[in-house]
C-alpha cells in the first residue's frame, strides 16, 4: 500500500529550513507496510493546500501531513482539509476543556485565538496531543485515510507513536519493510559498491542503497515481505556476504556509531582512555564522551594547540617539537603515549595535524594528519591525507581516530585486552 | 515569478536520506527573483516524473530538478521529461567526447552505460558539469522553463552559478527577495516573539520567519522589492528596532555563529582563551577551535572527567571538590581560574554539569551545569538548568559558555581588555 507524505509551512519554502519529519514519518510508515511514494512540502496557501492534499488522495491511500495546526490565522490546514473533503467543522467542548487546562497548568488564560483548535470536521477522530495544544486529526474518506499532525517533532512523533500507529496498523498490508543498517569505514563509495554490488544484484526483489558521508559509508539492504521469517533469513544471508566481501571495514551491522562502536569495546575489555588532540580541536573527546556512561571509559583529554602545552600537558619532549615538526608522526606517538601515562589509562591516543585552511606547505599540506595509539606495550602511527574543507577534515580525522582504537581490540592480543 | 522544485531519487524516499539540495537552489532563486511555491521529492517511477513535471509546469514558470540524471536505467528524469514534453533525444557528439576524455583523465574507458548521459532532447540546451559526467539540461517550452540538474550538490552548485544563473537572469522578474539573518541567544523562542511580532507587523508586505534551535534563535525579515536602496533601508530600519527589541540577546545580525562573534571579539581585543570543561566532554573547545586561524587566540583546553585531572590539569583542589561536589559553582570557577593560569590565556572558562541520562540527584538534577570565566581580576559564575537528552544539554551548554565570553566583552573595563 502506498502513502504521501505533505508538509506544510512557508518556513520550508525558505532557505533555512528542512522538512525532517519526513524521515520519521517514512521509517514508521514503511515498518507499517506503506511504501512512501511522494513527499511534498508546501506553503499556507488556500489552492497549494487543496490541490496537493487532493491529488494526493487520487494516487495514494494514506496521506500524513505534518504543520499548519497552530492557532493563527496563518495556519489552514485543518480548515482546507475538511472543506476539501466536505466536511463540516464543528467546536469540540472536550478538546476545548483541554486546551484551557493546559493553559492554566502554566498559570495562563488561553488566549482566544487558540479556540481554532478545538474544531474538528464532521466524522473526523482526533488525537490527542500530549506535549503541546494541537490535537491531531484522522479522517476516512472513500476507504482512504488522511492523518493531521502538528509540525513539532517532539509533539508529532509521540502522537504517531501512541494514536495513528494502532489504527494504521489495522489498515496496513501484510507486506511489511524489513531492512538492516551496515556501517562502514575506511573505504571510499565506489570501493563500497565495487565489493557489494555483485552480491545484492543477485538478490532479485531486493534494494540496496549506499550513502556516503565523510569517512563513513552507509549500506541500507532493503526487502518488502509478508513473511517476517523469510525476511530476516534473506538479510541475515546478503549481511553475512556483505560481511565477507567488507571484511574488518564494517564496523556495525545495526546502525551504531563508531563512537558506539568503540565504548563498548572499551567497556567489554575493562579498558581506559585519554586522548590529546591538536589539529581536531577537542572533537575526538566530544565523539568520545557523546555516549552515556562514557565516565566509566573515558579517563580525559587535552587540546594542545601550543607546542607549551603539548610537553606541558601530554610530556612530549620539547626538543623533539623542534626536531620534528608539531605536525609528525614522532610527535604523534609522543602525544598518545604522554596522555596514557599522564592519566594512567589503558589507551592514549594522539592527533596532531593541519585542518587548514591556513598553515598548509608543499612538505606538510592541509588535509595531512598523523594518529597515534599507545599501551603499556608500545604506540603505533598512521599518516593520513584527508581532503575538503576545514570541518570535513577535523571530522575524518576523529572518524580515523574511533577507527584506529576500534581495530585495536580486533588485533589486541588477549593480555593487552585487560 | 514561481518556482517550484523536484528532486527525483528513490534514496530520498527512505528513512535515511533528506534533500538538501532543494535549500540551495531555494536561496538562487529567490535572489533571481523566483518564489518557490512548492518542493516534490519523487523516486525514479516513469508515471510519477510525468506527471509532477506535467503538473508543475501548469502552476509555475519555472521547474528546476535535482538528480536522476546518472547513467544508469534507474535514472530516468532525462528521457521522461523529453518525452513529456514531446522531443525526441539524440545523441550530443560533443558532450559524448568531453564524457569519454573525462574517463581518459582518470585512465579508464568509458563504460558504455554512460553514453546515455550524452542524449539530449530537441532544442535543449545542454549545461556543462565540471565536476562529473552528467551534463544538465535546459528546456524551454511554452514560454515556460525545465532544469534538470545532476544530484550531487558538487556538481549542480558550481552549473547553477555558471550555467542556470546567468540564463534565468534574463528571465526573472525585476522582484528580487532581500533578507537579513538576525541570530539571537539566552532569550526563549516566545519571548523572542513577543518582542519582535509589534515591530514586524507593522511593516505590511514584509514577512518575518522564527526559527528555533537549542540555545539560539533566528529571525529572518524577508521583503520582495524592485528598488534593493528601498528594500536595504526598509531592512536597515527593522534591524535597527529589532536590536532595541532585542537588546544584548542579539549577537548577529549577518547570520554569524556564536563561536565566529567570539573568535572576533577576542582578536579584537588581542586576548587568549583557554577552557576546563567535564559535561561538555570537549565540545566547547571543539567549537572554538572550529573557525579558521583559531590558534591566534585558542591556547588550549582540557577534558578532565575525573577529579584527579581537574586538579592536575586545571589545579582545582582536591579537597574544595571533595566539599563542594565536582558539579558546583566553586568548582566550576576554581577550573575557569586554574586553566587560565596554567595556560597563560587572557581568560579561562570552566564548565562543570550533569548531561544525563544518569547521575541525577533531587539537589543536583540532570541538566545542572555551572558555567565560569576568569580574567586576571577574578571570576565570575552563573547556574543553569537545560532541558532536553544529553546532546541538546551539552550543546546548550556551549552555547552558554560562548555566550558568557561573548557578553564578557560587551562589560569588560577597557583595562581588561587588552
Amino acid at each position: 500500500m502506498d502513502a504521501e507524505i505533505i508538509a506544510v509551512g512557508s518556513e520550508l519554502l525558505t532557505p533555512y529550513r528542512l522538512d525532517t519529519n519526513s524521515l520519521f514519518l517514512t521509517g514508521e510508515l514503511n515498518r507499517l507496510g506503506f511504501h512512501v511514494r511522494r513527499k511534498h512540502v508546501i506553503g499556507d496557501r488556500d489552492d497549494d493546500l487543496r490541490d496537493v492534499f487532493l491529488h494526493a488522495l487520487e494516487r495514494v491511500d494514506v496521506v500524513v501531513s505534518c504543520g499548519g495546526l497552530g492557532p493563527t490565522e496563518d495556519d489552514r490546514t485543518r480548515e482546507i482539509v475538511a472543506d476539501a473533503l466536505g466536511r463540516k467543522l464543528k467546536l469540540n467542548n472536550e478538546i476545548l476543556r483541554r486546551i484551557q487546562e493546559r493553559f492554566r497548568k502554566f498559570g495562563r488564560t488561553m488566549p482566544e485565538v487558540n479556540a481554532r483548535q478545538a474544531m474538528v470536521p464532521e466524522g473526523a477522530e482526533p488525537l490527542a496531543n500530549t506535549q503541546g495544544t494541537a490535537p491531531g486529526l484522522w479522517l476516512e474518506s472513500d476507504g482512504k485515510v488522511v492523518v493531521l499532525l502538528p509540525g513539532p517533532p517532539g509533539e508529532l512523533q509521540p502522537m504517531f507513536s501512541r494514536e495513528v500507529m494502532p489504527r494504521l496498523s489495522r489498515r496496513g498490508a501484510n507486506l511489511r519493510l524489513f531492512t538492516r543498517d551496515l556501517r562502514i569505514t575506511g573505504l571510499p563509495e565506489s570501493d563500497v559498491d565495487q565489493r557489494v554490488a555483485p552480491i545484492y544484484k543477485q538478490y532479485a526483489g531486493t534494494e540496496t542503497t549506499i550513502l556516503a558521508a565523510p569517512g563513513e559509508i552507509q549500506l541500507h539492504p532493503r526487502v518488502w515481505s509478508e513473511d517476517p521469517a523469510a525476511a530476516t533469513k534473506l538479510l541475515d544471508e546478503m549481511v553475512k556476504r556483505f560481511a565477507l566481501a567488507l571484511g574488518q571495514n564494517l564496523f556495525s551491522t545495526t546502525g551504531e556509531s563508531l563512537e558506539d562502536v568503540v565504548a563498548n569495546e572499551l567497556q567489554e575489555h575493562r579498558a581506559t582512555i585519554a586522548v590529546a588532540e591538536s589539529c581536531t580541536g577537542g572533537m575526538l573527546a566530544a565523539r568520545l564522551t557523546n555516549v552515556p556512561g562514557s565516565s566509566s571509559y573515558f579517563r580525559g583529554g587535552v587540546v594542545s594547540y601550543s607546542n607549551d602545552l603539548k610537553s606541558a600537558w601530554a610530556g612530549v619532549p620539547r626538543e623533539l617539537i623542534e626536531a620534528k615538526g608539531a605536525v609528525s608522526s614522532e610527535v604523534a606517538l609522543a602525544m598518545a603515549d604522554g596522555i596514557r601515562r599522564q592519566t594512567g589509562s589503558t589507551l592514549g591516543v594522539g592527533v596532531t595535524g593541519i585542518a587548514g585552511p591556513g598553515g598548509g606547505t608543499p612538505e606538510k599540506p592541509v588535509g595531512l594528519v598523523h594518529i597515534a595509539i599507545a599501551d603499556e606495550k608500545g604506540t603505533k602511527e598512521r599518516e593520513f591525507r584527508f581532503p575538503g574543507t576545514r570541518d570535513r577534515i577535523r571530522h575524518q580525522a576523529t572518524q580515523a581516530a574511533l577507527d584506529i582504537v576500534r581495530r585495536y581490540f580486533l588485533y589486541a592480543a588477549p593480555a593487552a585486552r585487560a
